[in-house]
């Protein structure tokens, strides 16, 4: 591990100014004293720093940080901080096993806040002041530019806001990843000028003055890459719905023959919609997301996805080598943007976007739980989910009809939170089929939902409640018997199973 | 009644082709048959035609209608067509008793739909193709260019969508409101050009091809003006804590010292804050809102309020007076926009609004209910205020403490419908104190809910339940006991209260 300056490194630390700076991760790790606000690069379990993160952790003296970045990171920043017993604050989105485990036994408190606010909040010190941003780069140009991995997320927010700044600079990236990046600031009260799905209205490279940066450590690893998501029946049979309802969809006149941008989230069914979209014949697609997996960015290569806006490229060991090997080819395809332009309300708004986001359950009346487990657990957070639906065109909510090997049913009477509500839900879909919403009134949904997208094993139990509760509600709009409301879940805890046994 | 053309109404009715289409109300509802979709002028109970749909009630004849406004009409319309019997289906708001009793009794179908989405919900034909439009307005000149009442909601694209259209011009406005209106017709993918509260981008009146105008009637009356909502102390007091918090929060660096525009709901809590504001020496404030109800005219009359953007003047005789005898001051300080601009996620984030909306009831993790009684029963509807809480800078929701003489608690342990997720309330407050939310874990929130906003009489039953929740739930994110989370409720359905009794 490099800790001096060697000739190799000329083109990555360009400003003479901090050769002196270059320094081990342990060296950086002393840095970092209790209760500091730190703030990582990070976002979609790419693009964090690895090698700082690691020697924080095995110093193990830096307690009570607050722990800020784009979206989720990955086992060598959340899971090592989290079992070095270091995080007291986390904000906005967590997937790690061990820092979910601390939130949810009550040692760390979680702030579950949508993407694009993040630098909002951010920008409003809403945590305090970041004392150390702690940020994975590419390299550092002589006029202070950062050129981000491939992943930007708040990266711009957090090395403006920090006190002082961290680079752990990634030399597996190429230096010519230069240019991919779009890194726009515009002012309150000003229009964000971007009118296509590929401009470019702002800088290659994060501005930071040279005076901040302290610390410079040098990784020379990639670090992990995604797994692939490979599909199964149940995720091919609800891509296949969707599919089908998207293929009706798109001869409606408001879309004159064309999909709006998509914005898919991540794992096995978004790819599956993606592969079915291709396979029906759908070309020139574009994307408006806030991450691009494997799948998209073979679309892309095939040129069956002209262009992709997102923050963050999450992408296998074998798809980042052809994205390196072409990257001409991929920068004039792909833009990557901050996490407030890339799920930027204003831009959602104005492409029409469809929205295709996983739920964790749904209610007969369309609300959708994308969060919690039996009301009280978090799973990871919000993420930029509700972004996309309260301001796309089109939102679309997928679940498998049932979890835990059928134990439990994700179409219940209510759910046990709320994180995308009546009115912001316009397709539900599960392998058993789809429920299109929108214009209906809230028993309508009902019907559909239970006749459509219930798995047939609960269907009984889920029209016996709708009956039910018409019979004693007090009132017939949303008609709720809030004894039992969340009947299903409770004897869930209890037995294990949503299944009445009767 | 008119019913045909005189002299005087040839500055209402300027194209001489339409003369011959002048008529009684009557013979203008035997238009009207069953099963029919209608599209009517109103918003926030203003600016609906009265005589057409009175007169459609007493035929009797058109049952089965889809009755569809920019928000809520008032009693000669929603009220007289469901005491009649004739709605089958409404959408997106409602606030008249009968229409409600008729949609919690099961009789009418309700699609509660946010009002910045309505219009797209219009031009997609989600409620089919509408056969008649049927306006409420001051003239329609030479090129067919009518022009709207002092209440614009979603008569653009109603017009535009409308096989045919009526008018029911009120001689009781001025023909000089011309000109108060911005009607702004972007397309997709397009920029919104507004920069400014006060900026006109569009044209003064809603184009309507006169081939399409199969009903001219004409109104002298000026029909029921708004009441004004006087304080009280609760309202008061919950004015003055947010006064208080708002006087603090100006002074953090980013608003440079000035509040961003103010939405605020309807009724006396809103008035308070705003009278709260002009006694607190605030000056130049602007308003970018749905409703400009009375105080706030009064306060533009002042020259407190610089500019107002809004949908609907909901004013009482006398502000109507004021405005119509000033009309050239009011132009210049107020525009009157579609509903999909006013309350546009786009305009809302780029002005960083601060959104002020009232709450039925709010849960102890700050998740908002503002439609439902009880879980079952539609109060009004969601109206504008996702569209602001979503997207706006700074989120407030207000109500008092307890209501029903202090049976119900509005803080409850789980709220029994949520409209406004954890994510999106920034700030809670009652007339006991204020919490704010803002980059606090769940269990931070209930701390601060418990202690800032609760009744003191609901206090400790709270806490308990809190502390209770903690030492059954199956994780402490959210700790719940899901079978007691709506305990309180369910207690208020068998007994009318929410005490235990204990």
């Amino acid at each position: 591990m490099s800790c001096v300056y060697v000739d190799s490194l000329k083109d990555r630390i360009v400003p003479d100014e901090l050769r002196g700076r270059l320094m081990s991760p342990e060296e950086a790790a002393a840095l970092i004293r209790p209760r500091m606000v730190l703030g990582f690069s990070g976002f979609a379990s790419a693009g964090y720093p690895k090698l700082i993160p690691q020697a924080i952790a095995a110093r193990g003296e830096a307690v009570g940080l607050t722990v800020l970045a784009g979206a989720s990171t990955g086992p060598e920043l959340d899971g090592e901080l989290a079992k070095a017993g270091l995080i007291a604050c986390r904000a906005p989105f967590q997937s790690e096993k061990a820092l979910r485990n601390d939130i949810n036994r009550g040692a760390v408190s979680y702030c579950d806040i949508h993407l694009s606010q993040m630098p909002k909040y951010l920008r409003e010190e809403t945590f305090g002041r970041i004392d150390f941003a702690i940020i994975e780069c590419v390299m550092i140009d002589a006029e202070g530019g950062i050129v981000p991995t491939t992943t930007l997320g708040a990266v711009d927010t957090i090395v403006k806001m920090a006190d002082s700044v961290m680079l752990e600079i990634n030399t597996s990236f190429p230096t010519e990843l230069k240019g991919i990046h779009d890194i726009y600031t515009g002012g309150p009260g000003e229009v964000i000028p971007i009118t296509g799905i590929l401009d470019r209205v702002g800088s290659p490279t994060v501005h930071c003055p040279l005076e901040k940066i302290k610390a410079v450590v040098i990784n020379e690893t990639p670090g992990l890459a995604a797994n692939f998501q490979a599909g199964n029946d149940v995720s091919d049979r609800i891509a296949g719905n969707i599919i089908e309802f998207l293929k009706e969809e798109v001869k409606r006149p408001h879309y004159h023959g064309k999909l709006p941008p998509l914005q898919s989230g991540l794992g096995n069914v978004a790819n599956a919609v993606l592969y079915g979209l291709r396979d029906s014949g759908f070309k020139h697609l574009t994307m408006f997301t806030e991450v691009v997996q494997d799948t998209a960015f073979e679309l892309i290569r095939e040129g069956i996805i002209d262009g992709a806006s997102t923050t963050s490229l999450s992408l296998s060991a074998e798809s980042r080598d052809e994205l390196f090997a072409n990257l001409d080819y991929y920068k004039e395809r792909i833009v990557i943007r901050q996490q407030d332009v890339s799920n930027n309300p204003e831009l959602i708004q104005r492409f029409g976007v469809i929205g295709m986001n996983t739920a964790i359950e749904a209610d007969i009346y369309g609300n959708v739980n994308s969060t919690h487990i039996m009301g009280s657990g978090t799973m990871n957070g919000v993420g930029g989910s509700c972004d996309f639906a309260r301001n796309a065109g089109l939102t679309i909510f997928m679940t498998p009809a049932t979890a835990k090997g059928g134990n439990i049913s994700c179409i219940v009477p209510m759910v046990s939170h709320v994180d995308s509500t009546e009115h912001d839900v316009h397709v539900l879909v599960t392998e058993y089929g789809l429920a299109d919403l929108r214009g209906k009134s809230p028993c309508e949904r009902a019907e559909l939902i239970i006749e459509k997208c219930c798995a047939p094993e609960y269907r009984q139990a889920l029209r016996s409640y709708f009956e039910h509760a018409k019979s004693v509600a007090p009132a017939q709009h949303t008609p709720h018997d809030l004894s039992q409301a969340l009947s299903w879940h409770v004897r869930c805890l209890k037995t294990g199973s949503m299944h009445s046994g009767e």
